[in-house]
């Protein structure tokens, strides 16, 4: 294909016009055909979509949940105030690693699912699963991690449970946090808002949560400082707001599933392209060389402070200059834009002048990130 | 003790006041001198808040989580509107049981901790912890199960999350719901709000919850027809409401530790005496002859269709036709009363003329209940 056009200009043109042809007829259907739970099913990636279209979503089907955001938004009763909710399950292993534990990741985890709503995060809750065994001082060290990681945000954890189970029926500690934000944002935020001409933003380099996980678990003798990026994003995109007013159309922190998960779950529900300039995604070295040597694409990783934005062309060069302003942005760069064509797909121009399809992360090569 | 003074009348008595001096001096006190985890930690009794005070509490400190009601409230931005949030997990064993399942009782034990803060319950969310291998087909049936549940109360889930462990690492499947309601209630409610002279209402028969989990679960062969009680409370909340006015002190639903954690929770935040009836508590004859059979007192059994209220004197009344005049509370009765001394205890009158002290749950007879 031509990268401008997308017609095809040779044989290799034409593989990839019939990969988008069949994989774009597939984008909308998913597929439940299991009969047990696998490990892929958490990834975030396909296999999560296709056990949310195929059980969660029919089930519990409503406007709010339909939007399937990182939070849902609504108003209550007679107010006029928009709020934002959200949930989510922490399993990380190892607890402790680089750069965080699970409990600084629950945190940041929550306040960015609501800062990609648009929203100032403003009360959390707290739900623990703890083994029996459990030692006190590990559930001491993530609770000070906790209580910390809210505090430098300037959130308060209000309401908790606290759950246990027999030795051998959980794996030491597992956290819910779910939380509730103000809705700041001016204008409709959503994966389903990204219009032809808009640029995609990053905010740094990607795969320092998934790959430093990866390393602590794995004891694979990498010698490295890869440290998690886990880090609240609240107050960069309240930076990305003020400078973008109404041309933001949507946030998103590539977590589970990564980069290349977020950007098809946008073309997917916008009915939009994105094409994304691979020189221009920001990757650390030794980040770069541990997916080499572990077989992995680096856009496919987890990470927990990052984000991507998505903004009206007219925006761009404003959000981009307030994102290199503040200190989680600096490396902040324009990684893509949006097109109309083909609809529902990923592409990545390479490097080396190539171009190919980037589905959402298919199988979990990467089990338990967050 | 003469049950009306709360003075020594005879030996009985005196050693009666003796263990009241001694439980008063420790009730604000929480020690937590173990080291690990174990399952009392989760029993919602005693071991619970020695947890929760010990860690919890202190790291996490702030005026909303410090009243340690079933769910926190507040206000937002500019907004008037007073707003409940709350956050439950649960791990119950079986998931499937006579009268419910754990979906069904993970939409009735949110619903209930808003409508406890005298909400109306609107918005939950779903957070999924699933291991390897669990039946897809299960996963169907209790999700419909919550589905159904929360179509039935008038609430929608409006955002989830899905993880999943190694095979192993969890049992089965676990869920945490958080939710969101609008404050109802005219006055303040809390635990900390009962007076002397205070009627304490109960809105039916106790115990059936646990016992039909322990009865499911440990293959008694006790012949039996005990369901769960699980159901959603919060149209009786509202009769109530509508009956008592500003005349509401607190509501509780007497979960993990039964009535008799409930009401000491209440007496320590109040610093007031609890005093039952134990004739105007109903036990329906077959949940008192498992409990016997079993050595467990119904008043520390954990329920999710029961309700505590405490009202003052001149709403007594009008609250007891309220609740029996809903399909819910058709066995209301008022169950004791509140007194000024001896601070922080909770009593009961037994049927045979005796007065005992009523300690929260101490250990946990019956892990995994909810």
């Amino acid at each position: 294909m031509d990268p401008d056009t997308n017609k095809p200009n040779g044989q290799a043109a034409q593989a990839l016009e019939k990969i988008v042809r069949v994989r774009q007829a597939r984008r909308n259907k998913f597929y439940l055909r299991e009969e047990r739970i696998t490990l892929s099913h958490g990834s975030g990636g396909k296999a999560t979509h296709n056990l949310i279209e195929g059980i969660f979503a029919p089930a519990f089907a409503n406007p709010l949940l339909d939007r399937m955001d990182d939070a849902a938004t609504f108003t209550t009763g007679a107010g006029t105030q928009r709020l934002a909710f959200t949930t989510d399950t922490y399993v990380v292993s190892p607890l402790f690693f680089p750069g965080g534990d699970i409990g600084k990741l629950a945190v940041h985890g929550t306040i960015n699912d609501l800062a990609m709503a648009g929203a100032e995060p403003l009360y959390l809750s707290a739900g623990f699963i703890l083994e029996e065994g459990f030692p006190i001082a590990d559930l001491r060290n993530i609770v000070a991690s906790m209580a910390a990681a809210a505090r430098e945000a300037g959130v308060m954890i209000v309401t908790g449970d606290t759950k246990v189970v027999q030795r051998g029926k959980a794996d030491g500690l597992f956290i819910n946090t779910s939380g509730i934000g103000l809705v700041r944002a001016p204008g409709t935020l959503g994966q389903d808002q990204l219009q032809p001409g808009d640029q995609v933003l990053l905010s740094g380099p990607i795969g320092d949560h998934g790959i430093a996980i990866m390393l602590a678990r794995e004891a694979l003798d990498i010698e490295n400082d890869i440290q998690s990026d886990s880090a609240p994003l609240h107050t960069l995109v309240a930076s990305i707001l003020e400078a973008a007013k109404q041309n933001v159309h949507c946030l998103k922190d590539p977590t589970r599933g990564g980069v290349a998960t977020a950007l098809n779950e946008m073309a997917i529900a916008s009915e939009i392209a994105i094409v994304l300039e691979e020189g221009a995604i920001a990757v650390r070295p030794q980040v770069r060389g541990a997916c080499e040597i572990l077989g992995l694409d680096p856009l496919t990783i987890a990470n927990e402070g990052k984000l991507v934005a998505v903004v009206a062309p007219a925006a761009a060069e404003a959000v981009l200059q307030a994102m290199r302003a503040h200190p989680l942005g600096r490396e902040a760069a324009i990684i893509g834009s949006v097109q109309a064509e083909p609809r529902s797909m990923v592409f990545v121009h390479t490097d080396i002048g190539g171009k190919r399809v980037l589905d959402m992360l298919v199988g979990d090569p990467l089990p338990r990130i967050c």
